[in-house]
């Protein structure tokens, strides 16, 4: 068996079912071996960042890896901006790029770049295979070290592909979580009982159901608010769950929300800091004043943790009804289209067990407040701050979850960086429905420059935060996706409505 | 005066007159700064690869390099994949690539990435400004050392922009060429007159019109003959010129070429090696048996060697009109498109004075053949690999030279990686005909499963290298470039006469 084969066929051993790939040259010989060995899907993306990006849907919604396979330094360059998401979001996931063959690239060829540097900026762990005997080990340690929360990066160069190595085999390595540690959980029951206005802090698979229902009978039971990191890379929300709010984005907003409190428990979230650093603004959101408790440091599982620190507390077995979100149905609004009346219909409309992934920006501000209520649905969101996460981040949900309607809400600007994902989604036939917010701008920079005192930017500001130009419908219509556009809210709730009667994907451009 | 205008302050003296941009909120102060100080005109891309790509065409045709202003380490790996592209073509350019403020970088916010490890895979100058102080230092640094033919990336904090430091200067350094070596250039003229088959590879400023000129003298004077390099970053070519073939792509091709000279001479060009390192090919081109001499190593100016070789060969003041490319029209073809096709289209109805980026791969083989001696012409190529290179760097070549036409030769696959540049091409309204070879897959990829022994690709090879979907006229509207289609040879002459008669960006796909 070629080392391709073997690194496929242990791959799939370890449970990888998808590879979302961009191939060149050097991967020529893996992608023979998923012809030649059953067992993955082959998704194609025609830009690397659709790859890294959908491989980071589907993992959060999956809960283990898919494969990306990406072309040398280049093509795995192409890929980092969603890679670093993905870090932030603690997705599994496994990265095979190819290397040239090892006896090539001493010579210096024009695709040879530094990959192991490139992949030291995202990677939980990475490793350039020395030889073709390796490959199941190092194919074994990547996947499983992968399933801890992490981006594993293997660089397989092309002789090593080819090659075949004697037969060999690996244990899956899953390294358990630390244990709960008593003495932190007793220290955070007795704090809780005894502060004035506690607050848990929520994040990882803390967000998650069970976690959510753990935390509101921690609620029931302790009188601490419940809040959520700002991003989460996944979070359950709407009827029958606890209405938890997200910690703000612009730092004011967050220090008045967090200031409140005198202690804050984290649990499967860091200590906040502020998205940028701006002159006379703390970067840590904390009050130096306010006491702070971190429940999962060290790696521990937010839910086991939850379950514990309930325990203690003695609270009840199951959350109080009336503690929980109610379901809460909007009315839908009219008239010429804006942010929040987007954000409206959205949550009016959005069905049962629906994957909302949100990088609308500067238009979803109401959105989180507003869906409290709505039919229980998964909220994704940008959890590094690198743009153009959205399309390619429903692709791969919708690929782990074909069952469930995606909507893809998001910003124009954002989705300009990887446009190239809606292919994917006409190719795979997926059911996304992607909702473009078109304001034709980057409408958060022209509120940076407010900070600099700029209230009438320039010339230069103009120009470089304004992007009319594009033609959502033909954009999306190139890539293979029905398109239309809507400028108004009673237009916007008959199109989505009929997107949701429908299969497969649907762009709906809302010009703002 | 803040860093911030400090820094555009300097560019401008030291001749930056371009900045292809996508800021975020740690470039505000610079965007800001384009509008208090006069000079520099901002042209927004909505993808970084778009921005480094025009730069490095920018870079190209004008010789002197444009500032790219990026966003953090995201932006930069977004533009990474034609960073190389520039590094490989020796392109001029200068990145300022923003960072967090230096007391906020410590606590790891979300966009927080290892910068520096980005830079220096494609840098040959790199630098995080330490202090606003040294903010003329570095900025004359970075671009001085930028016109010997690299980029220089310049990393600078946040605070530093907005702080006012002591104002200061510098003197622009600009390290002089290694001066001509009589010794080489006497052994070399010795040689060449020895050797029974003499070849004289050009590459760099020697494929510029003087350098031409000279090697045709060169070769009257010693019979040798011409070649260049395989990916040339900039060539002269056309009637009046020598007929310089390039060095083929495919290793087993090149071999042949090169084998049949028992004396190989380097100007501006480096040793060949194959592109990929295939089993039992070779990784260097050139015969271990072949002398080769390397006339500009240590960073001669390929010009000024070339001339001293003359000068010691005793060539003619000119070369003889006979060994010139006397102009020659092709007769248009008829009938449904072919690669082959489409390159007699272009090669005839090409005018004076063009630029063609060539980027389209296995549908161009026989353009360099058939355009010997169409009207003259620049020609810009894919110089290290990275696909997507070719719409950002007609952007960027347009720019440069307003009065030129521009024609962006391109294969569907790899304009892919980068349309959004078609955006960029309409907002600033670019005399660049976009010609898309439409043959909706990656063709290169289905030659190189052959070399596996796979001529029935399988399921996975076939959906990996399928690219059926894209309708390219509507892509192309919906970035703002009006678009057409066509799919006979007749067809394509008149829509390319059409749009060679109007102002502004056009598309044509060419459906293979």
């Amino acid at each position: 068996m070629k080392g391709a084969h073997v690194l496929v066929n242990t791959a799939v051993q370890l449970g990888v079912d998808v590879c979302f790939a961009n191939p060149g040259t050097t991967e020529m010989p893996l992608v023979e071996a998923m012809d030649a060995i059953e067992g993955i899907r082959p998704v194609l993306g025609v830009f690397e960042g659709v790859c890294t990006g959908a491989a980071d849907g589907f993992g959060r919604m999956a809960g283990r890896p898919a494969m990306v396979l990406l072309h040398l330094g280049p093509g795995l360059a192409n890929g980092i901006a969603n890679l670093h998401n993905a870090r932030r979001a603690r997705t599994p996931m496994f990265v095979v790029v190819g290397e040239h063959a090892t006896w090539h690239r001493g010579y210096d060829p024009l695709l040879a770049m530094d990959i192991e540097a490139l992949a030291g900026t995202f990677s939980g762990w990475q490793r350039t295979t020395a030889r073709s005997g390796d490959i199941v080990r190092d194919v074994t340690e990547a996947v499983s070290l992968a399933g801890q929360g992490q981006v594993s990066t293997l660089i397989l160069p092309y002789d090593l592909q080819l090659e075949e190595p004697p037969e060999g085999r690996a244990d899956a390595c899953s390294p358990a979580c630390a244990p709960v540690d008593a003495g932190t959980i007793e220290r955070a029951a007795a704090r809780l009982k005894k502060a004035k206005l506690p607050v848990l802090v929520l994040g990882g698979k803390a967000l998650q159901r069970e976690g959510l229902l753990t935390a509101a009978r921690i609620r029931a039971a302790s009188g601490c608010d419940l809040l959520a990191e700002t991003f989460p890379a996944r979070m359950e929300r709407g009827e029958g769950l606890p209405d938890v709010p997200r910690i703000q984005y612009l730092p004011e907003m967050a220090m008045d929300q967090l200031s409140r409190y005198d202690l804050l428990v984290f649990a499967g979230a860091v200590r906040p800091v502020s998205f940028f650093g701006y002159p006379n603004v703390p970067a840590q959101l904390v009050d130096e004043g306010s006491e702070t408790l971190m429940l999962t440091e060290g790696g521990r599982d937010a839910g086991e943790v939850l379950e514990a620190l309930a325990g203690e507390l003695g609270a009840p077995s199951s959350a109080p009804e009336d503690t929980l979100a109610r379901p809460a149905r909007m009315d839908l609004p009219s008239g010429p289209l804006s942010g929040d009346k987007i954000c409206v219909v959205l949550a009016a409309l959005q069905p049962e067990g629906c994957i909302v992934v949100e990088e609308a920006i500067t238009n979803s501000l109401l959105y989180h407040p507003l869906t409290a209520g709505s039919r229980p649905f998964t909220l994704l969101t940008l959890t590094g701050g690198s743009l153009g996460q959205g399309p390619p981040c429903a692709a791969g949900a919708a690929i782990a979850c074909p069952d469930r309607q995606v909507i893809s809400f998001q910003a124009d600007g954002a989705a300009l960086y990887t446009l190239q994902a809606l292919w994917t989604q006409a190719r795979e036939r997926l059911n996304v429905i992607t909702l473009i917010c078109s304001n034709r701008s980057y409408d958060i920079l022209r509120l940076e420059l407010t900070r600099l005192g700029v209230f009438q930017p320039g010339p230069a500001a103009t120009r470089l935060s304004d992007l009319s130009g594009v033609d959502w419908v033909r954009a999306g219509e190139g890539m293979g996706v029905p398109s239309v556009s809507v400028s108004t809210a009673e237009a916007l709730a008959r199109e989505l409505s009929r997107a949701l009667g429908e299969k497969g994907p649907r762009l709906i451009e809302m010009v703002l």
